[in-house]
Parts: structure tokens; C-alpha cells; sequence
């Protein structure tokens, strides 16, 4: 297998992550959004969607987006289990990764990619350019408010995101959340919850790949 | 087990085609969106995250989003498979299921709820209001053209959205092109591959519900 990765993108650390927590070791390759490689030939001829991350499978199937490669590693390597084992866990894992990532995941890509002049026409990832919005950077700072308030009480009631046990839904809140730094966006202090689960994650090996 | 679903909306489509593809029938309470039914108490009980559809499953579970719905069906309910069978199919259902949402579904949203009168600061479902945004629409329209060539591209080498099989990546691309009609938008005219597709999956009993 092969795994194109970006060490400065929130969403190929997901991957990253998700590969570390299954034990993995796969042959990797960065491909550097900073110099624009994700538009040239060379990676456009892998995944013409210019997205990373990028998942080449033993078998030459190219898997993109965080969910296709985490559904098929989570399906070859079923140990640890990283999207849940039974009916219930399994729909609350899926479940609570698509809340963070309309509520927390796209809120902060949209501060960032709308006010930041190094994304200028760069609003939306892949091989179209889309001017940047400033009322969308507007918008996703108070949405970014609700989803600190949500996840607080959310991780008051659980353990983890998804329930009991540490999953995906961890993994895409931790590096979002990680990554709200780059908007000046910490935890608020008060939320103790979310500051002792974000504590927690952060000690494990995977989060500092 | 209780299904709410909102018979107008494409979201709450998508659970209860993927429910009809199960051969399963199951107790349904219509919400209705018209009506803001699901801002009320008596829904926000339910899902506080005022979003439709929602299943209620037998243990009590709350299940919200489609992926959390059709995620924990699938475990339950194994057959027919609409989440793949092999590790590579089940990569392929949710890579291709994400890549229709974030550039099929989230464009025509964009464009409804940032022009129409009714979605007048409801620009983003949930319990907080949101101003529309009008360079949201133009941007959703743009991206929209980009979908259907996209689409068509994928549909000239595939049988079906995410392979040979029919899956959720189907239901999903099948109900995001429907209710495209809403902003007066069909598959274009010279796209054959995504017409002779769009006819079969409509002539399935799942999609006339």
C-alpha cells in the first residue's frame, strides 16, 4: 500500500492517525500543500480530485476522503476496532464523525480557507478555484461557538465521543479541534470535559505522528 | 424501532430509501419541515440537534445523521449489502458516498437555502439561525456543473456510484440529483451515462416511496 500524506493538513493527520491506532506501518509519501503539489500532474494522475489524503490499496484501488480508507483498513485489519463492534456502536461511531465534521470540521475550514491570503481563491479544496467568502468566516466562527458548547456536553455525558470506547469520532474531533489553533481558537477554559479528553488523546502515540 | 422522517426534505429520502432497500418496515412519524416541526419541543426531545431523519432503535439508541442510520441498519440487517461486501467495496461505498455529499449535496443545499424566502435565516438546519449568504448560492451553482461532469465521468466507467454493486452511494447521488428540480436543475442533456443511470435506479420500488 502506499499513503499520501500532508504533515500540515488537518484532514491527512486523520488518516495518519487512523493508520497508527490500527498498529500499521505503510509506505508513505508527503505531497506538500504549501509548494501546491496537490495540483500538479504528477499527484493528479493518483487522485485527480487533488485531495489528500490518498490510500493506494495492495490490490492498485485508489481510495480517497477519510471514511473510504478508514472503512477499508477497519474491514482488512478489524483489531483494534476503530469504528465500532456492535449494531449500536457502529451507528453512534458514524454517527457522531458526521456531527463533527459538519459542526466542528467544516466551520473552522471554512475561517481559515475564507480570511487566510495563503488560500486566497483557494476556498475549497480540489482543482477548482472558489474566491474566498468573508461572511462564511464570519458564519464559522459562531458556528465554531455551538461546537465547543456541543462536544462539552456531549463528553460531560461520555467517555469518548462515540461512547465507551475510542474511535474514529475521537480521532477526526482531536485533529480538528488540534487544529483550531491555526484560527486562534483554544477549548474554552470552563469546558472541563472537552480539556480532560483532549488531554487524554493527546497522550497517545498517535497524536504526535 | 421508530423512524422519523420528513417526507419534502432529501436527507430523511435517503434513510427511508435505504430502510425500503432493506426490505424492512418500520414505524414512521412524519415531521414536518413546513411546519418547523422540527424546532418544537416535542421533536427536540428526540434529537435536540433539530435534524431529520432520526431512528430510534429498539435499545432506545438515538441515532441521527444518514450515515449513523445506514451504518448501524447494515450490522443489523447484513442483507442485501448497501455498504459493500470486501474491505475494497467498503472503501469505495464511503469514499464515493462522501465525495457526492461534500460536491452533490452540499452545493444544491447551498444554493436552496441561500436564496429561497422560506429558508430566510435558515440558511444551516439545526436549532441556531443562520443569514443567507448570496455568493454561497452563486458558488453552489458553480460547483454544481463541476458535479454533473464529475458524475457523468465516473458513470461512463461504473456501473453504479461506488462500483458494480448498487449501494448507498447510489441512494444518496440518486436523491441529491432529485431534488436538484427545487433549483431548476437537471442532469444535462448530453450526460447519457447519468440518465440511462438515474432511470434505473428509479424504476426501483425504493425510490418511488
Amino acid at each position: 500500500m502506499i499513503f499520501y500524506d500532508c504533515s500540515t493538513a488537518p484532514n491527512p493527520r486523520r488518516a495518519r492517525m487512523f493508520i497508527a491506532e490500527k498498529g500499521l506501518k505503510i509506505e508513505t509519501r508527503e505531497v506538500s500543500i504549501a509548494k501546491n503539489e496537490q495540483l500538479a500532474d504528477a499527484f493528479l494522475a493518483v487522485n485527480p480530485r487533488a485531495t489528500i489524503p490518498v490510500l493506494v490499496t495492495d490490490e492498485g484501488a485508489v481510495l480517497t476522503e477519510n471514511l473510504g480508507i478508514a472503512a477499508y483498513l477497519e474491514a482488512r485489519f478489524p483489531e483494534p476496532p476503530l469504528l465500532g463492534r456492535t449494531p449500536d456502536e457502529k451507528g453512534q461511531v458514524l454517527m457522531w464523525n458526521a456531527i463533527v465534521e459538519q459542526q466542528g470540521g467544516i466551520p473552522i475550514a471554512e475561517v481559515l480557507r475564507n480570511t487566510h491570503p495563503a488560500f486566497k481563491d483557494r476556498a475549497i479544496p480540489g482543482p477548482t478555484n472558489h474566491p474566498q467568502i468573508s461572511e462564511l468566516a464570519e458564519r464559522g466562527r459562531t458556528r465554531l461557538t455551538d461546537f465547543f458548547t456541543l462536544l462539552e456536553a456531549r463528553l460531560q455525558a461520555s467517555r469518548f465521543v462515540a461512547g465507551d470506547m475510542f474511535s474514529l469520532a475521537d480521532i477526526s474531533t482531536f485533529v480538528f479541534v488540534d487544529f483550531a489553533r491555526v484560527i486562534k481558537t483554544r477549548i474554552p477554559e470552563g469546558n472541563s470535559a472537552t480539556l480532560a479528553w483532549f488531554q487524554s488523546v493527546q497522550s497517545r502515540p498517535s497524536a504526535s505522528l
